[in-house]
């Protein structure tokens, strides 16, 4: 397996967008192509992770139009959608298809337009039966949140306080949707939505896009762009069997364990960290699933301050889906962006310092207690 | 670069079902493992071609609920799209992960349910300025058949000939959607569509999913399961500079010079091959863009019987997406399944005699005169 180079990264701002998914997947492409030195006909092949355009914009194949706008062309290029993991998956068939041998050169990108009619579910996680009988994401993750509670003594405050750090990581990030610091009392005094979840417990919809250029080992050493090696990629689906356990998923440590052995890396070893907190027991419950702290004792993890800037493994610096934003295809894609900034010491006032390794993770849908996708990369400065 | 084969096949027969995805998916997928007599828990990755189900069923990651279905979980499931080229394009990328070294066995289906309120138009190849220019399938081929007759002579009565060729082998497959044959003055005679396509002349929606198991030749060959190999795959897209000819795709051309070569044939190699018929005029002007015949010469070569079951080189032995069906996302996984029976010897009475080299082709979405995603795949008997 040939080795794999992150050697541009580019994205939009998140939030409300009156542009076009094309214009905004535009911009990002050429952000990235730029930041590596690389021409659009340089590109082999081109991989775009989108969750909804047929759905909410009636567009289809959207990574072709994507990449047309930015002078790729002709290319082999493939669209895929693993819900909220959609932009990580769209990341890992490029690592493969340069890992595998197959090309030195390729653009992953990430779109989405989640903009709806107001009171319209967004309905990315679920199948056909579980829509109708009302299972939809903050239901789900509040049954999380109150096992979590009863099971480990979690605590509404320590489940604020995830929401607190990461909007607060926002105020320090130009690219976030929320630029507004927030008090574990405003958090937990937001509109109940399923509780324990409040208002401020759980991520925004969201426009943006994000774009990566990966490049093969061999070629990023000639061009002198060797800087930072996708080290590890795991993608995982449930086996949807551990529906009696709702604070934590099997497939997650999988992901985990496969991305970290690939990477020869342990939980230790991690210095910054990007995870799917699309509600705030979720960033918990994400600790304890990639090792960060033992089972049972995410929410005292974040308490100590551990996560934060200036802790031992700050967690979201991005401000993650809380405060940056959820464009559901994009954000594994921005994950990377954030982590290849922190690792080149390029994340300015959010700047995690002397980051050598970073770990990017994401699920996609669930059913019962369990998820569809989970993917885990690790990032590694060379 | 790893030889891969393809080791078992299953469809559902195409039609109107009412059934969900997951059922469709379900029944392709069971054929396929049963056929390969590899276990739901021997499959290690699994991609799933689809259009439409998050925007028709309000369904993500069907990948996801259709391997469950069959029993098959915890492993990497990617959903890939692209347009009509959807299922070839799952089909594509687990080769790749084949032939990269990743996996030795994996499951490639394609799913699809088109079934939507009359009147409303099936948007799966167009961008968001084109649906409102009303820039539709019918009225873009209608263009090209236009062209092809003005510029070459192409006759009415040779377009008809392929959807009289691939209704007639409709009756011989028991999967075809179409089992009654037509003559050319009913199909002349059916309503205009679109000047010169007819009823006749398009495909039909189809509900429908196909299936196919890949293993890498290594394990193949211990297992004694090489029979077809998947000898050369492309996947192109378009450049949108042709704009000025509608008789022709480069990238259909190019992609099958990628596919040749990789499986080191020529055209005058192919024994049989299924081409993308989404309209009569398709299948003529594939003839050409995959070098069965001279530039020009689609309509005298249906007409001079080469492409019927008996001829040189029977195209669409399965009816085709004219008769058969065309579910957009299974259409290129079900292409391979008619083409691994062909080079079996199980085709039955549509049955091409000593095939020994197949050619999948099919094409998805269009803008201008160009198109976003073609594939070819060659398969051979080892």
């Amino acid at each position: 397996m040939r080795d794999v180079f992150v050697i541009g990264v580019g994205m939009t701002v998140f939030g409300k967008h009156e542009r076009s998914l094309r214009s905004l997947g535009y911009e990002a492409c050429v952000s990235a192509l730029k930041d590596a030195g690389v021409k659009p006909d340089e590109i082999e092949a081109g991989y775009c992770g989108n969750g909804l355009a047929i759905a909410l914009q009636g567009e289809a194949g959207i990574g072709q139009h994507v990449f047309w706008e930015a002078g790729i062309r002709s290319i082999p290029i493939v669209n895929l959608e693993n819900a909220c993991a959609s932009g990580s998956t769209a990341l890992r068939e490029g690592w493969m298809a340069i890992a595998g041998g197959f090309y030195d050169t390729v653009i992953a990108a990430g779109v989405e337009k989640t903009v709806m009619p107001k009171g319209t579910p967004l309905n990315v996680g679920m199948g056909e039966l579980e829509v109708r009988l009302g299972d939809v994401f903050p239901g789900y993750f509040s049954f999380a949140a109150q096992r979590h509670m009863e099971q480990y003594g979690t605590t509404r405050e320590q489940l604020a306080q995830v929401s607190v750090k990461n909007h607060f990581n926002g105020t320090l990030n130009p690219h976030a949707q929320f630029n507004k610091p927030l008090t574990v009392e405003e958090v937990l005094n937001s509109p109940m939505i399923a509780d324990p979840l409040t208002l401020f417990s759980c991520c925004p919809n969201s426009d943006g896009a994000a774009a990566v250029v990966l490049m093969s080992g061999e070629k990023a050493k000639k061009l002198g762009k060797k800087t930072v090696r996708l080290a590890g990629s795991a993608l995982t689906s449930g086996t949807y069997e551990n529906q009696k356990d709702f604070t934590g998923w099997e497939m997650e440590r999988r992901a985990a364990k496969q991305a970290y052995e690939m990477a020869s890396i342990e939980p230790k070893d991690i210095d910054v960290a990007e995870v799917h907190d699309a509600f705030t027991i979720c960033e918990i419950i994400h600790y304890e699933g990639l090792g960060l702290c033992p089972v049972g004792e995410g929410g005292r993890f974040i308490e100590e301050g551990h996560t934060a800037l200036g802790g031992k493994v700050p967690v979201c610096p991005s401000g993650g889906l809380l405060a940056k934003g959820h464009p559901v295809g994009a954000s594994g894609v921005a994950q990377i962006v954030e982590l290849v900034w922190q690792l080149r010491g390029e994340a300015g006032k959010r700047q995690v310092p002397n980051a050598r390794v970073a770990v990017a993770h994401i699920m996609g849908g669930n059913k019962g207690s369990d998820t569809r996708a989970c993917t885990v990369h690790v990032l590694m400065k060379d």
